[in-house]
Order: C-alpha cells, then sequence, then structure tokens
C-alpha cells in the first residue's frame, strides 16, 4: 500500500475532477503492475496497472475502493478487475461517492474475490482530502499558505515583501502550487503584485494551477473569479490553495474555511504589515488547529497546521 | 566542570551586581567542596567551597577567572585559593572586569599554581551573559519575551490577552523571570494590566526581579523607572527581561538593543493586536537572528533567537 501512495502522489494535483488514486498489482511476490489516475483524471490508477499484464490469481493493492459506476469516459474498475481475474483487492479508504460507497467492494466480494479495507485508510484520505471534502462538505479543502516574520508580518510598512523567506522556502512552496487544483489571490494581491502563479521548479514547469481571483473583479484573461466566498466552495475545485493576501487570509479564517495552514516562517522581525487581516474574534480560539512536525528550509522553517474539526 | 556550571546556574538572578560563578574543588577524585555566588554577589562561588575543606593539593574548577582585587566586600579569590594550597585550577572563562582581567590567573601561576583557562568556556560566557556585557558594553543583556499567535498578535482586536499561552507556558515565563535582574514593562502595559511581575513557581517566590517601568511615569512604589532607553542601558542590572508592550518591544527592536528573543508562540490565529508595532525598515533584515532549537511547551511552542553580533 506504501507504493500505491507513493504512486497516487504523482496525480495529485493533476487528476481533478476525479481523485488521485494508485494501484500496485503484486503475484508470487513480484509487482507486476502499477499505475496511478492520469492527469484530467482517466485513465484510473488501476486501469493503468492492470494494462498489459497477467493478473489472473493476483493481489492488488488500491488506494481507494474500485468504481462500481460507468461512465461514458471509461468502465467501472470494479469490473475491470473482475475480468482482470485477481484473486484479491487490498484498498485503504472505501470511495464517499455515492456511486460506489461500498457497492465497489461489494461487487468483488459477490465475484469471489477476496477483499480487504481500511488499510492505510487515514493516509489515502488525507491524500485525497480535496476529494473527500467535496463528497463530504461540497466544498474545496483549502490550504492557506502565509510567508510571515516571527512577528506574523508579510511585508515591511512601505509595502516590500521581496523577499521575506529564501530560495528553499520558496521553492517549496512552487511545491505546493503544483500539488493544487487552483490558487486563490485577492484582488489586492492581484493589484499589487501581478503574481504569476506559476511553478518555477525544474520539470514541473507544467503543472501550474489555474488561478482565481477572489473579490472584485475582473479577473486576468484565462483566470477564474469568484466575487464571494459562496463562489469559491462552489467552484468545485478540489484542492485549493490560497495565496494572499492578508484581507483574504482574514475573510477565508473568519467563515472556517481553512482546513490546512502553511506557514513559511522566516527568522526576523519586521514591525510592518499584518498577515492576517482584523478577525471578529470575542474569546481566545483554543484547540483549533493540530501542530504538525516542522520543516527546517534553509534559514526558514515550514510549521503545518491542520484543523481539527 | 559541567558540575560548577550546574552550581553556577543557581545564583544566575541572584548574584548582581557580581557574576553567577560556581565552583568545584576534586581532590583524588573525590568532591570536598562546591559553592556558587549568593544572593547579593557575596560570598563568591571560590569562597564557599574553600570553606571548611581540606583543599592542598587539590583541584579547583571556577567558572570565571578568579578576583584579583580585594574589595570592602571580601578578600581576593585568587588569594583565598592560594592560601587554601591548591595544586591546580582549571577555569572557563577569563573575567573581563578590568581589576582581573588575566591578573587572577598570573597571580595563581606565580604561587606555582598549575593553570588550564577556557574550558568551556562559551557556555560560561553564555550563562554571564548579562555580566560581559555590562563589562564589554556598558549595558545590560536584554531578553525580549513575546507571547504570540501564529500571525504574531499578543491579543484579540479588543485588546484582551488572557490567555494566548497555556499553563507551561506561562511557568516557562516564570522561570525566565527567575533568572533576571530586573524585568521591563512599558507605561501602557503598566496601565491596562497592572501586572504583579512577580515568579509563581512553588520555591521560587522569592526570586522575584526587580521590576522597572519605561516611559512616561510615575512609577509604582517599589519601582525603578527609567525615561528612555539610556536611561534602561545605564540602570547597571545585568540581566534584563522585557515582557511588553508592542511599543517597548518596538522601540528596543529599533534600537538593536535585544540580545535575546523569545517567543512562546501559541496555535491559533487572532487576527488582533500586533506584538511589534512599526518598526523604521527599509529593507529586509536578513540574517540577525540565529535559531535555537524550539521546545515545547503543552500546546505552545518556545522559539529563542539570539542577535548574530
Amino acid at each position: 500500500m506504501g507504493a500505491a501512495l507513493a504512486l497516487a502522489a504523482r496525480g495529485v494535483g493533476q487528476s481533478w475532477p476525479n481523485p488521485a488514486v494508485g494501484c500496485v498489482i503484486v503475484r508470487g511476490g513480484r509487482v507486476i503492475g502499477r499505475g496511478w489516475t492520469q492527469k484530467g483524471g482517466r485513465p484510473h490508477g488501476e486501469a493503468v496497472a492492470l494494462e498489459g499484464c497477467d493478473a489472473r490469481g493476483a493481489t492488488a493493492y488500491v488506494t481507494l475502493e474500485p468504481c462500481a459506476h460507468e461512465s461514458g469516459r471509461g468502465p467501472a474498475c470494479a469490473d475491470l478487475l473482475i475480468e482482470a481475474g485477481v484473486a484479491r483487492v487490498v484498498m485503504a479508504a472505501l470511495d464517499p461517492d455515492p456511486r460506489t460507497d461500498g457497492a465497489g467492494a461489494a461487487r468483488l466480494r459477490a465475484a469471489g474475490i477476496e477483499v480487504v479495507t481500511g488499510v492505510r485508510a487515514g493516509e489515502a484520505e488525507a491524500q485525497m482530502a480535496g476529494f473527500f471534502s467535496q463528497m463530504r462538505r461540497q466544498r474545496p479543502h483549502v490550504t492557506l499558505k502565509l510567508a510571515l516574520s516571527l512577528d506574523g508580518c508579510l511585508a515591511l510598512a512601505d509595502g516590500s515583501s521581496r523577499w521575506i523567506t529564501g530560495a528553499r522556502a520558496r521553492a517549496h512552496a512552487h511545491l505546493e502550487r503544483a500539488r493544487a487544483d487552483v490558487i486563490v489571490v485577492g484582488s489586492g494581491t492581484l493589484a499589487a503584485d501581478r503574481p504569476r502563479l506559476d511553478v518555477r521548479l525544474a520539470g514541473l514547469e507544467g503543472r501550474a494551477p489555474s488561478p482565481m481571483l477572489l473579490g472584485r473583479g475582473p479577473a486576468p484573461a484565462g483566470w477564474q473569479h469568484a466575487a464571494d466566498l459562496a463562489g469559491l466552495c462552489g467552484s468545485g475545485a478540489h484542492r485549493m490553495l490560497v495565496e494572499g493576501g492578508a484581507g483574504v487570509a482574514a475573510s477565508l479564517l473568519d467563515a472556517d474555511l481553512v482546513d490546512r495552514l502553511l506557514i513559511y516562517r522566516a527568522p526576523m522581525v519586521l514591525g510592518g504589515r499584518p498577515g492576517v487581516g482584523a478577525l471578529g474574534l470575542d474569546a481566545m480560539p483554543h484547540g483549533r488547529w493540530r501542530a504538525h512536525p516542522a520543516i527546517q528550509l534553509g534559514p526558514d522553517r515550514l510549521e503545518t497546521f491542520t484543523r481539527i474539526r
């Protein structure tokens, strides 16, 4: 399952509107097939893994329950596995899509295939957080990225912000862009910075997410536009990365829409412009964020927090 | 020397106007005397360690070069060690006080005693940072303590700040108070919080530092008062802990008087009042702060930085 999760990671930020699924086929202790959901969501990971290998009697490891519904874009993966003659299917998460939601596992069992569920399911759900968010809450999984000084500023008092963080932190932030479907900025940031929002990492240049303007338009050509948070939530994207500025950060936090907080923290004190605008809190908001291990990126530190719900 | 440093730590925040020195006397592989500089600076660590033990032929480990100058408050420690008949003196840091500054080691050598210098000198200088700061720069060693949210706020927008950090972080902050000679707040914090500035830790209640008001007076009874930074620097204190508020923090940072930064960081976003007031920077202040390993204190993290000079 570890190998299947690693393969699935290759499709994260690419597989929308489908979840990024990984699949490994093993027979007699040897890997005979491997695949992951391709760009745009098809073919699915199982179809890629089964292609060109003789899977009779084999075990298939998949990070998500194989789909039970056919669509115009391809056959149901449960049927593909049955036709291929696999003896056993080990899966991580069950598919929350109401068209499958247990029906994939049931169809496999009905065909006499041994089914094991729940193996490393937590990791799989975290990897497909955007897909699960859309299925369960009908909104994207939202990551808020902030590049802050020790005192929480995103710029000097005169507005200059290049660069608070160093090259390694900025490269990591570009990797996070490559894993998103949509990248969001507010109209203030658009006007002030004219951000390129591309992925400037060798080999990943083609993986830039779709840019979205939140707030007053007009949006530049090729951008999505959401006038408000309802529009943002209704956009259909799975994985949303919010990059700025302080007003957008505050409005998302105020609406409790932030699921993950990435803070690239530079070891300096700026006494300048705050990274988060005013929030309407009337009590200390204890217990909302779970801290994950920090990562040192040159002089800076990446602090990651996930919302406890 | 490790034992001598550990003994010296007991006097930190207590020994002013003298440095907190530790001393261990060893003969035949056995510790026969131990001492540290007592409250108010006398007796010195060497005098305490030598008292009541027969140190003929022994080795004395001291964290600072023994003093070579007599004063009305006691004899020179170099003379005490010579009279006691020690064979060898191992010392960490040399004494920067111009009345000693190598003269202590020279007097011991002239008496036929073997002298070793520089053993764990860096640790000893860090432990006596306030004393070294006064001797070398004629000002205190200044620690700025901040209790901040992830976005660098010290309070909600309405000013409420109790409590951002949890009980363990606050207990650690009281331990830092016990290690300081003077604790500084500004007039805004004094008026808003009427802080007690005591040490609320079992067994350390008597170790509260002397409180000082920085800025407009009047100061409460029993407090020191510095109208400005020159007054603060000229107060003679060795170890100064600055606790608030945002304006005081900014004025000390602007004057580059902060040697050590303690940030008690709570995992919450406040969108409220910034912990550091406006600084007059016209470029990104890279490379000023060295990060030390963080300490987890319940839900909060203590981030420590020292100024690179």
